[in-house]
């Protein structure tokens, strides 16, 4: 045990201007070290006073007329949530909604991007990335014939390229603005996934020339347990972007029922069926918690955070794949250890949650608003107690 | 005012076998008649439950835990509320599961019905078919060529035909099992649409030989403002059955997090993403709700409750297209006046809840649950008010 590491953790602890945010969440046990809201964001008490009233005064109370009346409007909560997400990754009003999950959000936007670069044949894809993405490419690529190609050296015959911001094992980081524009000028587009960078860095859509992009709410973002995703799409290419699956929340006059598929000209085109009240209810309060802390406090204290992680694991002899630069990394860490799968596990017993990403990663996520400096001391320190134990570490 | 018509209802209500269930919900104002249970069903009061237990022990307290845990097993929820909703409908266990929305549900069982049904070019629709329904065709036969055809006379080169069990305007109900067995003889798969069905008249989709369907279970099953639809897919259909969107949720060893997609051989390879925890639970305690009163007392109460609307529409001189057999009919009732649109909101200012269907229906649902006679009495009585008043009833 390094009581030098635990007494700077307390003092990183103590100087923090985020702590106080702290207890703004629902937080059972205290002395758990929750390194895991990376996969599953924490309950924020908001929450908990949000769905009490949605379900006693919109739902219970007003019925059906919450879908349309001017107060509550469930019609326009998806647009809603997504003008409140929209700047914490540097996007406009009007070009993010929160709807549906990643895997279908990402489904109609690598069909959008195909029909705009009709011409080419090639979507590329890098090798390890999350599966859910890979799936959605692949049962794409099997109905269209287009080729899915691993890595993104040459983008020449790229139609799409479909990347991760932040890498949901090492954390390493993609340049979104040098990227994107190297994309562009060889006449690709990109979709973003920003699962595991909304919330956690700060992002510039806008800055870097972005216009395609999806993410998740229920990571750093706090919106609970499979909250909606968010499809971002730049403001230019909205009014004629082409989508696969045609629903009735994208339709420009929904409620006449008209027959012909007419739909708006705006973000509410990506739109598919009724949204899930409930759990997009949840996702706004998340959201909003993030925007009042402010990505510029979160990023800066993810940064500290992990940067605290690397150098316990400096420290200890504990080996991770996570870029030393504060600016090439993302919000957690990867500990790579050939018993990780036990590690975990055992972690877990002695009231330290991480996860396991296969087949040798320990992953220790820092998330701003709730994780703190000895909760990353805790972690490695039991890390390093039960790697040396067994001679192995 | 008919006295009679209201002396007639307070009886009924005192003999409804299922009056006690009203109190199992969260009623604000008792005065208000509401006949909208068809299109947001009220909210169970077991459902304000059993979303702080979510909230409060399986979110905050068990935190990522609750994914796996075998208490939880939030990965097997969707399976697990579809096993409940199963017996409502006539499936058995492990052939529904429930996730993401109708839309979605409909636009995968369609593509996997084209795939099934590979050398035929036509798709069959209602021409009134609800919105969604023909938008998500319309948008398949946009990218795949396929015919849209509206209307089932002829099945002989129909793939798939997409059918509503009940009619969204005017509850017209159709037989299940003969258009079943005609589409089947004509070698066409048919999809059900059960949303206006499920939960209102009794199902059995096994005796009925019906292959796949989805539904909605916000209306009648009382799930919650956009909770998750269900897709239905018979056991033998299952282990080879196509699908359009490839996703995380149907990977056979997900947490594997393998590169190669192989779904589940089980119904569990129509999920996708992540699901809407909070959404699927609310779904779960409606839907139990139902299965503890029974669809052979719902459906008799419904047709009661119809009925009874007819007989009073008849008395008051009011023209409904819902057919007056009970066996050709849902539970809700069309009552069609060429000023539908001003009577929706004169009824809800005087306290009576019901919807529009343009151009000229005024639809009064009847929520077996949460309707009472006499909210059924009242609606008709001021209806009948409403349209005497300006003299063109």
């Amino acid at each position: 045990m390094s009581a030098a590491g635990l007494a700077e953790a307390r003092a990183l602890d103590a100087a923090d201007p985020l702590a106080r945010f702290r207890d703004q969440f629902v937080i059972a046990d205290q002395t758990v070290a929750y390194l895991d809201g990376n996969s599953l964001g924490r309950a924020p008490k908001r929450t908990v006073a949000r769905l009490q009233h949605v379900v006693h005064h919109e739902w219970a109370g007003r019925l059906i007329h919450s879908w349309t009346d001017a107060r509550t409007d469930w019609v326009g909560l998806p647009v809603r949530v997504g003008d409140r997400l929209a700047p914490l990754i540097g996007a406009a009003p009007g070009e993010v909604v929160v709807h549906d999950s990643t895997t279908v959000d990402l489904y109609q936007l690598v069909h959008a991007a195909l029909d705009l670069r009709a011409g080419r044949q090639v979507i590329a894809v890098d090798a390890g990335e999350f599966p859910t993405d890979r799936y959605v490419i692949d049962g794409i690529a099997a109905r269209t014939g287009h080729e899915v190609r691993e890595g993104f050296d040459d983008l020449d015959d790229v139609a799409v390229a479909v990347r991760s911001v932040v890498d949901y094992r090492s954390a390493a980081r993609v340049d979104v603005r040098a990227e994107t524009a190297r994309a562009r000028d060889a006449g690709a587009l990109v979709i973003w996934d920003l699962s595991h960078a909304v919330g956690s860095i700060e992002l510039d859509l806008h800055a870097a020339g972005a216009q395609l992009a999806v993410g998740c709410t229920y990571k750093y973002l706090n919106g609970g347990p499979g909250s909606p995703a968010f499809t971002y799409v730049a403001a230019d290419l909205q009014a004629s972007l082409p989508q696969p699956i045609w629903g009735w929340f994208a339709q420009r006059r929904q409620f006449r029922m008209d027959t012909g598929f007419d739909p708006h000209p705006d973000i509410r085109r990506v739109l598919l069926g009724t949204p899930a009240v409930l759990s997009l209810s949840a996702a706004d309060e998340g959201i909003a918690l993030v925007a009042e802390a402010g990505m510029a406090a979160i990023a800066a204290k993810g940064s500290a955070l992990t940067g605290f992680a690397l150098r316990l694991c400096d420290q200890y002899g504990l080996h991770s794949s996570t870029p030393s630069d504060p600016a090439r990394r993302g919000a957690h860490v990867a500990v790579h250890h050939p018993r990780a799968a036990e590690l975990v596990p055992a972690l877990a017993e002695r009231g330290v949650v991480t996860d396991l990403r296969m087949p040798d990663i320990v992953r220790v996520g820092c998330s701003a608003l709730t994780t703190r400096f000895v909760d990353v001391w805790r972690c490695l320190d039991v890390l390093a107690e039960l790697t040396a134990s067994s001679g192995d570490a």
